[in-house]
């Protein structure tokens, strides 16, 4: 469609440019994810478009955020968005999160139990939503991405992490050994799962200060982020089978993280 | 194009109609993927096309196996799948495996330390392929789903499991609520994850012949399902949070369960 032709609808159908998407918005979508972003005080939502079903689920959150709500149908949601994207009724126009600092989230935090997951350009939206997801479940001050190397925060991250992109701040660096390297002189012990590893996972002291430093997909850890970690360990899969899905493998290591402090009190 | 038009077409150039997909064939690409089916003697293999570079990745399991090679170019490859598809040069046109047994491949196991997966309706691809390349990494016996509700065996499926499609064999029954109490009757605990259990995992004993119950994303466990269940438990993560990802409580709940045995050998 051309200008001319845009500006000529326009003028006819009032409400119809209001509604353009803004292309420097973060989109979000779905139930869970939607509710914590107008939840999130930090956050900045501009608009809402719901379903009346949408809208049901998040009413209370809508009316706290004061967020401004256009009533939209079923079909125009899924026409501004990819078709398998599964919008519950829900899509929010919001502003990016202000950038979390390493300092402000992580290395000031109370010392002792600090528990932080690094992503060595892990660059899946999906597992960078489900790692965030276990995260949040897991109570991880943090997810470290490298800033050039991840999906973009919002979207198919949003809606995979259920809400836990609004709960568990991402911090995004330049340099992943230079943060490690951070973080070890802050205390944390730092260690990289490498599915060719000598040392199990179980017979690591996880009740400490601790870094859990997950590969990519396919290429596993880079060398100077390998060399920037106190150990590399493995969990205990059988030999000679692929290694599990990063977001598998992270929450495993959350997991026995978690445990190890229960048992530990 | 034409039913005529094709005809003509493929008169003048003898291999293209050879090449045309096969509708009622299972598709698996990328190179994990590929290399397990080759090397599983229960699959059957038709054709494989493959770029230079993806078949210098298989050429010994190709060979072995005796299936036809179709060299083809890297555009040639994505035209045939998603755009999105990471094929890595390798697209394998073969079989279902045939359908395998709850008796043959679990019940009739040597009895004390099984261990199987049950979905409940998990119908997302991704979640069931990194469930199945988890399931062989913990060395469980086999995943069991629902025949009618449970995504096709192969594609997504496939390349997920990164192999593990070929190694890990898939049980797919009418009933799961059935299923479970032929599972009781030969000997197994079953155990229901829901997050709002009462029991923590690491409170059950999970070292016998042991069924791990996993819900669908949403919606949990059925209500007959869950009837089924010996006990429901919980991962220990923060109250009032979306509980995980399935494949992610999955893959904890198999490291927990390889824990243990590992502690009482």
């Amino acid at each position: 469609m051309t200008r001319q032709g845009r500006g000529h609808k326009g003028a006819g159908r009032a409400a119809r440019p209001e509604r353009a998407p803004d292309p420097g918005a973060t989109l979000l979508w779905g139930a869970h994810s939607v509710e914590a972003a107008l939840t999130n005080p930090r956050r900045k939502c501009r608009r809402l478009f719901a379903t009346e079903a949408g809208f049901a689920r998040v009413a209370a959150a809508a009316s706290q955020n004061g967020v401004r709500v256009e009533r939209v149908g079923d079909d125009e949601l899924t026409r501004r968005l990819t078709k398998d994207a599964v919008h519950q009724g829900l899509l929010l126009e919001a502003e990016a999160l202000p950038r979390a600092g390493l300092d402000e989230v992580v290395l000031d935090a109370p010392a002792g139990q600090r528990l932080v997951v690094v992503l060595d350009q892990v660059t899946d939206p999906h597992n960078l939503g489900a790692i965030l997801r276990s995260s949040a479940g897991f109570g991880a001050l943090a997810v470290v991405v490298q800033e050039r190397h991840s999906p973009p925060l919002g979207g198919t991250v949003a809606k995979t992490a259920s809400g836990a992109l609004d709960r568990v701040p991402v911090v995004e660096v330049v340099n992943i050994a230079r943060t490690l390297e951070e973080l070890k002189e802050a205390g944390f012990q730092t260690l990289g799962f490498d599915s060719e590893a000598a040392y199990e996972i179980a017979q690591c002291d996880l009740t400490g200060d601790t870094a859990l430093v997950m590969g990519a997909e396919g290429d596993g850890l880079r060398r100077l982020v390998r060399e920037n970690c106190d150990r590399l360990i493995r969990l205990p899969t059988a030999p000679r089978l692929p290694s599990l899905n990063v977001s598998n493998a992270t929450a495993v290591a959350l997991y026995e993280a978690t445990r190890q402090r229960r048992v530990a009190r």
